[in-house]
């Protein structure tokens, strides 16, 4: 019995590392898209995004049914009341790369990034990328080390973050209000990106370590 | 036991409305520090974001604690589960209630919103704040007709988000780029605290219901 029920949490487990797989994908294409002006690739990563959805609910169903049937207690618990919420953490990392590729979308057939900051926005595509890719391998494999490395990854995310503000408000922007405003909440997209996935390696390191990192 | 059970749960709910009433009191405060450019009211809002996080955190070990003893099954089990979810969500609206009051600090001692878009932002105010004594009412009393009118509130809070942005890319804006900013996120976390808000509801519609309302 005890073991068929590890068996569950090893599968439950694995759902959220497909779930990490998928939004990664997600958060990767959605920078293309954007950056590319590329309308198709902006419409694959806005109805790929049920699959996300499908998976946070398969997930809560699971966990329910695990809970109902094994009553598990003390960490077992945790483990799948902690996975609850970290699946919610991934399914919104599915909405803000949505959310990215809908103003790829809107813009087209121009790009809604001004050339001097298709250089930041790569990166910050390519770090929230970099900090999913992470999430998934601590959640796999339990890696507390991995955990710390995205610490000095988000900080990267806030640098670039603060990059793309100076950008927009300094005297030299001069691509008016609406590029202003598509640069403000994208960055915000991504920065509430990387902040998700952190938090979800954090409740790793929680249940690992029993110690929760100050955010 | 059972008795004391279903006390125990009456008083998760009682911190759930508790939140409600606390993140209400933020977004209102918030929404007027943000106008008045009140740097006091502003900084108690933002420390007392501090209170809706304790709140949180009790709401999560007081859940596992019951899980653990009470092993609940049924609907006592997803009462619970889903209450985690909704704890979640009232903490983020806390943290939306602070990022506003953070922009009025910035832009301290002028107002970050333009004269010709008060009237519109205290409007958000005001439907964010009616929409989450809505939800507290909702939780409290298992109301179901007032999570119906939420969704009017919210689609209130859209049209109010939309007239937001066609006043800030329209051709008779005359502020630049900063103020285009600070509307634009402040926009955005309002909107965000009242789709959180209709989600806390729309949970509790599921648990009374077995329906998922439609997003």
């Amino acid at each position: 019995m005890r073991e068929h029920f590890h068996d569950d949490l090893q599968s439950l487990s694995d759902v959220l590392v497909e779930m990490t797989r998928l939004v990664g994908s997600a958060i990767a294409r959605a920078t293309m898209a954007l950056l590319d002006a590329d309308l198709a690739l902006a419409e694959s990563v806005i109805s790929a995004d049920e699959q996300v959805d499908a998976l946070q609910l398969e997930f809560e169903e699971r966990s329910l049914a695990l809970l109902a049937l094994q009553q598990p207690v003390a960490t077992d618990l945790r483990v799948i009341v902690t996975g609850l919420r970290m699946s919610a953490d991934l399914e919104r990392m599915g909405d803000l790369a949505r959310h990215i590729a809908k103003v790829a979308r809107m813009r087209h057939p121009r790009s809604a990034i001004p050339a001097e900051l298709r250089a930041t926005v790569l990166e910050m595509g390519q770090v929230a990328e970099r900090i999913v890719a992470k999430t998934g391998s601590v959640i796999a494999g339990r890696d507390i080390s991995a955990a710390a490395e995205l610490e000095t990854d988000d900080d990267a995310m806030d640098a670039l973050h603060r990059r793309l503000f100076s950008a927009i408000l300094s005297e030299n922007w001069r691509h008016g209000i609406e590029p202003a405003v598509d640069v403000t909440l994208c960055g915000r997209y991504y920065e509430r990106f990387a902040d998700h996935a952190v938090s979800v390696a954090r409740r790793v390191v929680f249940l690992v370590t029993g110690k929760r990192v100050a955010s």
